[in-house]
């Protein structure tokens, strides 16, 4: 394997090739030393650059050689290369004309974090869930193939893990089945974000650890009748069929083969000659050809690249200023989520004890209980609060059953998996079978509780609805990153998740306000019987003290906070913090709000949604969920239907969530500021409406 | 194969066995014969009782001796058997104790379409939605292998078509991932709905054809060492490698067995002895086992048997009285849909030409093409007019491609594929892949409309949100069996869509209220440039006549339909006729009510909605959607922002739609009524309100 793509090569003393790279045709005049450089310097510019600022880091290194060399052969973007979650696709980011943006990517108004249409024509599809490539690429070509737009090449580069994707099996099918002419890079790293799970994974092990595989599967044939002893001879006249039969033993590929589609591998891909040599040879069959290359994730980077699946789950993003000089920096490591962001709008003064004496919704819980002090040290991140109480929930209950759909870290179901790993599954990027194999342990008892962020659930909707909630199953839904994730961007923004569960007969839904309610709420979950989803947002907690002992909510009851007058504030989740600080904020004009915390939309509290809206003048309702059919619609259609007969005798209802748009990248706070998520946002439109005139008067 | 599947098993002389078959326990005792006599039999009943009430008629001819051996070998329901689609598991209920009940299937009140959760404890999964067994099947065993619930063994059995669903793929993934002990019997009769495509059908073909394969694969190892002239002996020599390359070849699985999965195929699908002997072997091993089966669709009923593709598909299902002993009944095929039932709750009334005259919203929409005389003859099919309609599309633009997902009968799409072959795409069982396509050929410019049932389209709901929407992506989705749908129940009914499209940004929401607007859409939708989502109901549409050339509607308008006073109905779709019948009922009663058709769920026609509040008591929005989140909410959210600070001004809303529940099977006039979704329902609740106290003036 070529040794090119250390870190001496940010060291070099001549003028960078790199830095003469524009655009894609700037690569077809060099040659493959040439190509090798530039791919060795870019590397040594991503370490440099996202050690400094943060960002997707491991599986980008890993992805230098193969950039430059699908890039020198075909003529972006008229032919076109997809890559598959653009987490892989800095290379190709630097390479199309972004070079000198890269220290943007990931900011607010700076490089997006994924593959955007809308920032480069060269990417030609934007991704950022797993497993879409194969299927854009069948669609692009076919397109071509009716002499729709212009003709092209077509290459989608997908990982190991995400091909355990359901869709990219569909792909795969219908690539082989049309017979489309595009070439399938299967940049296997062994790894996906965790390391791979099922059968596929150990089927690439079992191809990429044998020595033999390190070519192309082209020469077998000819070598089969050269073996020594007179074997060759006697094999042929065996019949064809034999030879056949021990040409696919000896190369890899038959799972491919068996699809009809061609296979070439396993090509070292970090060799940028032997990557050129078999894409030359791929986008010159005319049918859908597979090319297994093997690539290290953290290439380059040692602690990465030595320190086994740890380095590389560690590495898969960088933390800012976490590397210098192209080796990790002296401070402690943070988790390798990328930055975690402390909400703002989120005063100080909502941490103080909120006393069930301004209560009289029925609590199921004890008032001790409801005390929430301030704790002593810095709060904790959401998901770490969720891996503990999992784990204690589990430990009290055999029948809690974490599931991951290839996200244990991030989710926080890794404690689970390191100390009950017994009650734990990771099904590898499947939120699908995640779903369905929950129904299944549900049937027979289990109560399965399905960890999947806000956005990759929405891959699992058919099977909410038609496999768990029409059968009524046990299967609780924890959606971590449910709001706006900050750096992520559009793809992952957590945006949509109340309003797509709340048409779903039969099914809770909740979010916490804090990480004691998390903990109460996760066990009111697993105890309910029936489905349950709750959502609590990406990055740290309020700072409350966590129960000593999880108590059941009763579905379907809010919790009045603080008793005011004139205007109510009914937050959801994430909108009770921006609920109390709006409220702060208005104390200071001499308006004392009431603030709620409905802690369910998915049964309402009617009850408490229909006194707020007698006995004030405006209801504000806040969640952060698009608008459309969420929270806030909830007590809108709630309140409508309540007040019927006597429509003037309830107060105007003032919805503030997301806007219906997707909402760009960037730090969480830049965002809520945009989407008017904050209590200032909140308390200035508050004062603008009680000024404009009054609303409905009780 | 055994010849007993054929009609003389209905003509038998003596008691059948049949009769003495109450539960699977009764199958226990019976040898292999009778067990193939009860399978016969069994057959006999089922063409019988299918032909005359109607029913999926195919699938569950061809599972009739697999039923049988199941059951004699399993017990059930400590034991589980899950049927992937239960409209091949009539074989099932009738040995289950469900045979009496044979005759009420897909009935109101009746036996459920599909297993049914709630049936019985012998259908231990709900499914209508293909490809789900294998998932339950894994999270069932595994759940047992942790000592939760009864242990047991646990059999899949899925269709080849099936398998082309991305979800069983991530299920196999994960039942070889875990060496989960499953048996999954891969039901292959070489037929999906519709013929399948894709790679894996030519796969099945290779491995089906092949005569030296109907066996199990257990002897070949044996049989090579076996082979003449000394081969055997110089195999041995060349290693075990060599060995299992042989084999490999010489049976087939393959493609399973790259995935961990145990291969035995491929048996006789209809002799019991040879299933039992398959079975017995699967069950006994402990690790995850496919046997492959070979079955007939259709079998023992020759115009479906002999009748090639087109005979198999036909008789997928059986219209009522379609067959007389044993025999296609003399009158004409309807189409093999099952039965088509013409909506109720519509007057001949709201079918006199509606005019312009009465509207002053923008139309975009020569006044004269507004005519809507009565047609002549019977109303079609919303799919047939469809059909045509995308026909026209196609050839008008050859941009305009159709993708259907193993529904080119059932999306009226197979008019395309017949006519306009070049712009047609079938990817089988794979909705995911079907928006995915239509994304890559989007990108290249095309037209693409996915023709994918409303409840289908749940599956791909995170392409539609990641995909196409946030790529603001030229993609159309025609949404067929919007609403209630009838006999196949709560799995297929079309409820939620308005609801999970609304929150989406980009995207437009319509639906035609004829099969005039419907052609009129079709062609707004491929014309704008942008995701738009079209959503109509199954069945006979309402006699109008079809525009000689279809018209752009303007995104976001709506329709006034005619004048009235206090009361405004606001159709939605389906809604508008059910808001025509209901004024027409409410003239009776001596109120002229307004009637609007939205046409347009988002962006909303805001401007009329205000209008129609602003100048009415009451406005009533109509819709077949669930209340949650769908087109009346969208209502109420638009117009308490737009009276903010005018509450008073406006109108109280009352929303009428599908309830917050699953609606059971049946007649789809029998579900609306129970639903309240009829003229006379809806203007028996207008009456009421307005006795019921003032709502609020205007």
């Amino acid at each position: 394997m070529s040794d090119n793509g250390n870190s001496a090569d940010r060291q070099g003393d001549g003028p960078r090739l790199l830095d003469g790279i524009d655009g894609p045709a700037d690569l077809h005049g060099l040659d493959d030393a040439q190509l090798q450089q530039v791919a060795g310097e870019m590397r040594g510019y991503i370490i440099d650059t996202i050690g400094e600022i943060g960002g997707h880091f491991g599986a980008n290194l890993g992805t230098c050689e193969l950039a430059v060399a699908l890039h020198s052969l075909l003529d972006s973007p008229r032919d076109k290369v997809l890559w598959d979650v653009g987490h892989q696709a800095y290379p190709h980011k630097i390479l199309t004309g972004r070079r000198e943006g890269l220290p943007t990517i990931r900011q607010y108004g700076g490089l997006a974090p994924f593959c955007s249409v809308f920032e480069s024509e060269h990417d030609i599809m934007g991704a950022g869930h797993a497993s879409t490539s194969i299927g854009y690429a069948v669609g692009l070509k076919e397109a071509m193939r009716k002499g729709i737009g212009e003709d092209g090449k077509v290459a989608a580069v997908i990982g190991d893990g995400a091909l355990t994707g359901g869709v990219a099996y569909e792909a795969l099918h219908a690539a082989g089945g049309l017979q489309t002419p595009v070439v399938i890079v299967l940049n296997d790293n062994g790894m996906s974000i965790s390391p791979n799970v099922g059968a596929l994974s150990r089927y690439f092990n079992r191809v990429r650890l044998n020595p033999r595989l390190y070519h192309a599967r082209e020469g077998v044939e000819d070598r089969l009748t050269k073996l020594p002893l007179g074997l060759g001879r006697r094999i042929e006249r065996l019949g064809p069929e034999i030879k056949s039969a021990i040409k696919a033993y000896w190369a890899p590929g038959l799972f491919f083969e068996e699809l009809d589609l061609a296979y070439m591998g396993v090509i070292d891909g970090h060799d940028v000659h032997a990557l050129r040599e078999a894409l030359r040879e791929a986008f010159d069959a005319d049918r859908p050809v597979i090319v297994h290359i093997h690539t290290v994730k953290g290439k380059g980077f040692s602690p990465a690249e030595e320190g086994g699946l740890e380095g590389m789950e560690k590495w898969h993003a960088a933390k800012p200023k976490s590397i210098v000089n192209g080796a990790p920096a002296e401070k402690p490591q943070q988790p390798a989520d990328g930055p975690q962001t402390r909400h703002i709008g989120v005063s100080e003064a909502h941490r103080r004890p909120v006393g069930v004496q301004e209560s009289d919704s029925p609590q199921g819980i004890a008032p001790e209980r409801l005390e929430v002090p301030l704790a002593a040290s810095a709060p904790p991140q959401y998901t770490q609060v969720f891996g503990d109480a999992i784990v204690a929930e589990a430990r009290r209950d055999k029948r809690v059953i974490g599931i991951t759909a290839a996200m244990a870290g991030g989710t926080g179901l890794q404690k689970l998996a390191d100390e009950v790993p017994g009650q734990y599954y990771d099904v590898g990027i499947a939120e699908q079978n995640a779903v369905l194999l929950a129904s299944g342990l549900a049937i027979q008892g289990a109560k399965p509780v399905c960890a999947i962020y806000s956005t990759f659930l929405q891959r699992a909707y058919d099977q909410i609805i038609h496999d768990v909630c029409l059968q009524e199953l046990d299967v609780t839904f924890a959606m971590d990153r449910a709001g706006l994730v900050g750096d992520d961007g559009p793809t992952h923004h957590g945006a949509f998740d109340v309003s797509y569960f709340r048409p779903i007969p039969n099914v809770v839904v909740m979010a916490p306000r804090d990480e004691a309610m998390l903990v109460h709420m996760l066990r009111t979950a697993v105890t309910h019987d029936g489905p349950a989803a709750l959502r609590y947002p990406r990055g740290a907690a309020e700072g409350v003290e966590l129960p000593a002992e999880p108590q059941e909510i009763p579905i379907g009851t809010g919790e009045l906070l603080a008793s005011g007058e004139r205007v109510a504030l009914l937050g959801f989740g994430y909108g009770v913090a921006v609920a109390l600080d709006a409220a702060r904020i208005l104390s200071g004009h001499g308006l004392e709000a009431t603030v709620a915390d409905a802690r369910f939309a998915k049964p309402l509290d009617g009850e408490l949604a229909e006194r707020l809206a007698r006995e004030h003048d405006l209801v504000v309702t806040i969640e952060e969920n698009v608008l459309p059919g969420g929270f806030g619609s909830a007590v809108l259609e709630h309140l409508e239907d309540a007040f019927a007969d006597r429509p003037g005798d309830r107060a105007h209802v003032m919805r503030v969530g997301l806007p219906d748009r997707y909402v760009t990248h960037g730090k969480p706070a830049l965002l809520r500021q945009e989407a008017g998520l904050t209590g200032e946002a909140v308390a200035q439109r508050v004062l603008a409406s009680l000024r404009s005139g009054e609303p409905a008067l009780s």
